[in-house]
């Protein structure tokens, strides 16, 4: 891969800032060891017809490499991954396996992940938040349960450090305001081990470099 | 591909009918002309502990080629169209951007429309569900919008017929009981045009006439 770029946003409140998809690739072209540049774009520039059109639903990241463009955070770290042995098996078994534990993330975990989320970040004062949240707590907690259950005692999802990894962690932290994961001492063992891992501590604190850079005024 | 099984349910009640993921699986297969058998199990057997070993989450699809289990039906998809062009262009970048809706299909699409579905079908009585209704909408909308400009003109999300197609019309199935793909004419007209092929047909058809077979007494 050659002259790579990674879409995300300038700048983001404190609420979302660590969470911004963009993160994702970062941390897997960090454990790649590919060297990229970061175009970043104002949330209001999320729907002009510029980024509309990289991006049909006006949202980050966006990836280039080697001229091409690519949406969604999993599709583009499952496209890093497969250009290195450092986030994926090379055998075909080992690489379906990393693909379903993906999708796991990203709509398993990540479709009950969201509801608390919106409930508790976003709309907290809300009288159908209140009514709700006691209802999504049980269903991400039973969520959480059987995520403990398949880890095992294991470090990683599949043993070995993955592209899921990364896609799991970053689904997690949408809920770091509770203390859902905490209450599974393994699950959160393995959160804290992937968050240690140097390629991750890397792309974070490149990103929260970036924010602090152009933090408005006003902010 | 050998000794194809594709895990389901017996039955299920007349809201999810037609909206049961192990459809995609099959509706892949139907496309590829891939021969496979079905599994059967009760509902209440997701939690069992011979069905937790398939799936850490109690769901369905589970999916078995060559003596090895795959779950997520991204994941399976992916799979089954990695064996068969008529589910997935064969150059690299025609699978990264088949990757791409697939992800924008689960994910991106997904987490608006399974609030919606959760909100009229799960829960409508609540009040919860009630005070919420209109946001969702109108996001489950914004979402259909961007969707449908994505698409334009074109048959398919990718020009030609993919494995992406089959996630999304799965997707959009879930607001069956609304009117607002028919909103959007062209959007509409792309889910009529996935849900004529043969191969839905035949998926569809297939799974429904198992639930005929094993209604039941009581429903």
């Amino acid at each position: 891969m050659d002259k790579i770029a990674v879409w995300g946003f300038r700048w983001a409140p404190s609420f979302a800032q660590g969470l911004v998809r963009d993160l994702r690739v970062r941390w897997a072209l960090h454990e790649a060891g590919l060297p990229y540049e970061t175009r970043l774009i104002g949330v209001e520039e999320r729907t002009s017809a510029a980024h509309r059109e990289r991006h049909p639903f006006g949202m980050v990241p966006v990836f280039e490499a080697d001229g091409r463009q690519l949406i969604e955070s999993g599709a583009i770290v499952y496209a890093v991954a497969k250009r290195s042995a450092a986030l994926m098996p090379e055998d075909e078994a080992g690489r379906d396996q990393t693909l379903a534990w993906m999708f796991a993330a990203l709509n398993t975990v990540d479709v009950p992940v969201q509801d608390l989320f919106d409930i508790d970040v976003l709309h907290s004062q809300e009288t159908w938040a209140q009514l709700r949240r006691p209802h999504v707590v049980k269903a991400v907690e039973a969520r959480l349960g059987e995520l403990a259950g398949a880890l095992g005692e294991r470090d990683y999802l599949l043993g070995r450090f993955t592209a899921a990894d990364i896609l799991m962690v970053t689904v997690l932290r949408f809920i770091r305001h509770t203390d859902l994961v905490e209450a599974l001492p393994t699950l959160a063992a393995y959160v804290s081990r992937c968050e240690a891992r140097p390629a991750f501590r890397d792309a974070l604190s490149e990103q929260m470099a970036e924010y602090a850079l152009n933090t408005p005024a006003a902010a």
